[in-house]
């Protein structure tokens, strides 16, 4: 049976919790149905977004459960996995297939710098422990090892790590990759890129957390580019930008929460100790997203 | 009641992990006997060293409890407690001081870049939930969020915050620290440190892997140094020096664990995918290690 | 009368400098020339592809005379000053309007940081002092004063300050900066960026060191961007990148210099004690030169 | 004839230059005058703080001569030499010891990264082309291109390359250097260490700048380093430490310039673009001046 195929707009989701630590699930539940509504093409729960550094074992696997129910089957849902540790990270995939999900982002948390070829072992180790297709994700910014060329070319030859997520905000080393593996992976953008950029080299989609609070716009933009309508693109993305401008200011997690929250979602604060949008921030993010509603009216 | 002091040498202590993710109840003990034997201080469970990054809640409570019952009340431990959230944090402090620890070394993990109140909300909560000694870990090498001077200063005025390990390597920004909080704070070394120094400078003592395995040379290092012979603790310190030289070229846990191993403790290796010491390596750590049995025959 | 506009492909000259400090003019006239029948929009001298870093005074002088009178107003000559002291920047802009060129590429070194108002400042009174388009550089790989968004803003409201030549790697930085400064900025791009998602972005060209090597195939691409053939332009832009791919790996001016004397420019190595083209390395410029020119015949 | 040896206190001379950029010869003659009556054992014009980086190469010289000239021998003059090419730094030194240096603190400049190769090669070319010892000065704060310990040990075994200068700030390195290179290099603490840390470790002096405001300050804490009276030290060197922390928050040569200014020594300000102190940073400054006036009174 041939893995399953992913691209286009994959909103990262957020992780709504209660005060005693709960998921919410009522209110993810409804995210996911709307963003499905939206004609997003997948979900990715537990990515940065998604908090899933601050999450423990049981919120992170209710998580998934939640989004996997809520979905239907109507679009792939990918999991994020992150760990220090090739045991815990094997565990993730093994209990995130059990719940259904169709597809692994596999993330490397680390503490200590590890050698090249230690990278490499934990990402085919995930791959090996899943026939679910498998996402590359690479965040120089926020992580300790990076995944560098060389080493997500010698990642390409595995039979299910089929994609990559670059979240570089270099687009030339995206280029740079693709020149060294070809059709073997496909790029997803992060929001650190453009998209349009990354959809006029030949990547696939993004993931992305933004995605979460501008769906229709997203889908918009990214039936533009597969159109090859360039002009028509630019013409969008252009103000769809802002977004990221505005939220690279700001602590991601707050930026979507509070942005939801604002659209009806009322999916609470990041986890403490990060902040929740201050009164004014909440402001200035309530007057992007009415420029961003009238795009969609023009 | 006041609290208890702490000041002079606490080794880091490894968490010996088996295959199948068990805590190596015996080999713990027997180091937890040999260093008290070899006159440390103090103990330090859940270090950097004792691969806090990379042990999952169970296992981390086991090396606290196994510590603590090896130690016996002899000399005090100080359990690291490490999370991105409060929640999880406060959650520690309390089922480690449930199991008799003597003082928490609180470190901040961080994904998300966080501002300022907020890293200082976390310490504070952490203050604010044990009535034990508090000893702020700032670590700006593998840690994202820093402790900034004037942060330190500000926590400094909690009752219960007595004590700062720095890691930073940068002994100008000691000799600023405690420019600021005069003897509000008192000052650890840690291995990025020359102990020699901070002692001169005024510090209590030193919470560093290698003093796993030069346990009695740190605690003759300590004594010379409050003895005022400084001299003849450079002549000390000046080889001891070796051991992080040539550590720092290596996985920090690695080099711990495998000079454990030769020295007769079979604490294993450090958590995949961190890779163990290879055979070089390992001839090169036994080379060190001979050189530092040495200086205590002189 | 009104400035004149920049446009299109401006690569970075080379600054051939022989074994008694001279430049060696015959070879750089033939490369100006060359450069100019292969249909590029206009000459950059003294860009870091210049080695404006390793040059006296006397020499950077003689570059731009040189190029200046073998140019022979047939393109714009848009010279590089760059300068640590306010002082000496408005000293070299006042000799090479003197000299004949048409614009100035500014450039601010720095040792100690500087504050904002001290940057600006610089770049104002560089504008100040000439009548000719100013294009402000901006690289904080090579550079340790960054021109942040803000401060490209305040600075395009200068009359003359036309141009932003931004060599950051972050093409999102591009697009947020259009977003900031609209129309009043015309954007350049560099080799740390893909040029064929610049133009897409509205970027009005590039100035760039491999544009030297590859002058024909700069010029084709920048053609199918302005006619808007995006997906042609890609297939030029793909393999025009491994280019890029190579220079990143070792010192620019010697690759680009060393491309210079396969091609037949005996243009001499980068200045001591920056090391030439290995003869493996040269091998492997040979290579890729080869292909490049196989994508014109094609 | 044995080379001569340095130790002891070396500022870093300032470099009064005037608005039409002449070097102000009266003001430099004196502060050589009052320093050598403070006591200081060497003089370092041409250093970080002497703006090296700012001034053109005619004012360097006459920096160096007048610094010469009004030293008459009685301390040695160690000269700061800077450039990106070995050619530009080869003629300095030819310069500067004509005029009668007695020796060379050798910088390197770059632009683009060197291979460690071409770094030795650089300063290997300064020591063959004089007969003076040479200090190697290292910053990899400030400076592209760090002399690594591995290169510092190659170096080590040049002739006339005797001492080294670091300012990296991590004191750890600073031991690790002296047990690769043991007593062929001897190192001279920066201001980014604690002199009294360097000279505990076996360090010879310090180069600073500091040591300009406060040179009898400065002579005495070396000289109860010299009679190993630690405690003494450490209660000077605490409140000197000040200097630093103030410092090491504006541009370090306004600081200086302004502390002379206040101290009667019209030096003017650093080259702009760089800022003069602001008033409200010159109170402070005169602040901490009057701090360690009272030091030596007491």
């Amino acid at each position: 049976m041939p893995l399953q195929t992913f691209s286009g707009v994959f909103p990262y989701l957020v992780s709504p919790i209660d005060d005693q630590g709960r998921v919410m699930e009522t209110v993810l539940g409804s995210l996911v149905e709307h963003l499905i509504n939206c004609g997003v093409h997948g979900l990715t729960p537990l990515g940065s977004t998604g908090e899933f550094a601050y999450l423990n074992d049981q919120q992170r696997e209710r998580v998934i459960a939640v989004t996997v129910e809520a979905c239907r089957g109507r679009v792939p849902v990918v999991a994020g996995v992150a760990a220090t540790t090739t045991v815990a990270a094997r565990e993730q995939v093994r209990r995130y297939e059990q719940l259904g999900v169709d597809g692994i982002l596999a993330i490397l948390e680390a503490y200590f710098p590890l050698p090249d070829d230690a990278i490499v072992r934990y990402f085919k180790t995930i791959a090996d422990s899943t026939s679910l297709p498998v996402v590359l994700y690479t965040n120089p910014n926020f992580q300790r090892c990076d995944l560098t060329p060389p080493l997500i070319e010698q990642l390409a030859v595995v039979d299910n790590i089929l994609y990559l997520k670059d979240a570089s905000s270099n687009t030339g080393r995206l280029l740079s990759i693709m020149n060294r593996v070809g059709d073997r992976l496909k790029i997803f953008s992060a929001s650190a890129h453009i998209p349009l950029c990354v959809m006029l080299l030949g990547g696939v989609g993004w993931m992305a957390g933004p995605a979460c609070i501008i769906p229709r716009q997203s889908v918009r933009l990214y039936e533009l580019s597969q159109q090859q309508r360039w002009q028509e693109a630019l013409e969008l993305q252009k103000p769809l930008w802002r977004i990221n401008q505005l939220f690279a200011r700001y602590n991601l997690a707050a930026c979507i929460k509070g942005a939801l929250e604002i659209q009806g979602f009322p999916v609470g604060a990041p986890l403490p100790p990060q902040p929740a949008l201050t009164d004014e921030q909440r402001h200035e993010v309530a007057l992007v997203l009415d420029e961003m509603e009238q795009l969609m009216k023009d």
